[in-house]
């Protein structure tokens, strides 16, 4: 429900190739509404098709307005995100403390993320218009991110953060406890078919075994495959 | 410290433009080891430099495999990256799992982070070859992300985890309780100099106006400039 909210405004963008880009990134993190305000080169070229892939459609639906004054209006909330530290004393929030807010917004009204341009970023009057400031951390002093890439940190920020918890994470469908006792089992009647001679008990190697396979997160079909690979051990014993 | 021990592999990258970009990519987020397993494309191209901006160092000095399995010696760990969900049964790490592993791993041995052709990604013997295999959420079915905005992700991720918590987010110097209620002693002054009749009391009037500015993070500085906007007030008056 949230992308609906969501404008990613470029501001002046000189580069036809980056705003394909730009839609690019944002249709892959589930966001659709493009507003160009003055673009300096044609966002509907080939170059721009081209690097937009499958996201054509945001660039043919993409908003055009003169100013970025006229971009933010129907706004309650927008973000200008800059890569030069322009002024030391201003607060600039990171994309990931941006993006909590964006969201907590959007359920309210319409937010933007706002990018400048290529060449020069946004004017400091411009960044004023923006309700917060954000910059993504950085190794570089210079400015270093280039358009597409921007747009494309902050699409997949905002969109890691818009998903439940546990959509973050890898979901292990880990086997039990007692997959993993009968495995050692089968591991122990292997190694005596196979002619084993353990220097003390067969319990005591058998302990060696568990403390690298307990490293493991092993899912139910893993300890299967490793069953599997027992039997083939015995057949060919 | 960390950075050394990250490689960064493309394999049989196809078009100059995304190792140049990935290029960028890396710079700007502190990473410099560049591998690439039999390029389809020159490296060092004009469009290469052109999208490398100012990571060209980068391109110069990245090292040329002829296989995956070349790339990976020295290693020992590495995670392979994809957007296809070829199998489901094979578990997949996000980018943020993965980064947490990899500078882990970073601090033991070189580790490295892998992404496949544009046209085809890694094969399902690459994809084996390495340790973890990680991919990005995104809103659609589809592969979408292209190569270099892959390791721009990743490389943002990686750079992000690398952190310290403190460095991770914006440190505010607020104003102090005291400085807070001398701007608000001062706003009562100011308004009782402007001849403002509250409709109750003074004390009961300037709540109201808490109720404002306690909803800001004021810093010391944005607590001289409300002083000086009395200051304004009063001289007009």
């Amino acid at each position: 429900m949230f992308p609906q909210s969501v404008r990613i405004i470029l501001v002046e963008p000189e580069f036809a190739g980056n705003i394909g880009a730009a839609a690019r990134a944002m249709k892959t993190m589930g966001l659709s509404r493009l507003w160009l305000v003055a673009p300096q080169c044609d966002p509907k070229s080939e170059e721009a098709l081209r690097m937009a892939h499958n996201a054509e459609e945001i660039l043919e639906q993409a908003r055009v307005a003169q100013t970025l004054a006229e971009a933010l209006a129907g706004t309650g909330f927008s973000v200008a995100t800059s890569q030069r530290l322009r002024r030391q004393d201003v607060p600039f929030y990171t994309p990931e403390e941006a993006a909590e807010m964006v969201l907590e917004r959007a359920a309210e009204h319409e937010v933007a993320l706002v990018f400048g341009r290529e060449s020069s970023g946004l004017t400091n009057h411009e960044l004023a218009l923006c309700s917060a400031l954000s910059m993504a951390p950085s190794a570089t002093k210079l400015p270093s991110l280039n358009l597409a890439q921007a747009v494309m940190v902050y699409s997949y920020v905002l969109y890691q953060a818009s998903l439940r918890p546990e959509d973050r994470h890898f979901q292990w469908q880990l086997a039990a406890h007692e997959e993993l006792e009968q495995f050692y089992a089968h591991l122990a009647q292997s190694l005596t078919d196979m002619g084993a001679h353990p220097a003390t008990t067969m319990e005591a190697y058998i302990d060696k075994f568990r403390r690298i396979f307990s490293r493991i997160p092993l899912e139910s079909r893993d300890v299967n495959l490793l069953h599997k690979l027992l039997e083939e051990a015995v057949r060919d014993a």
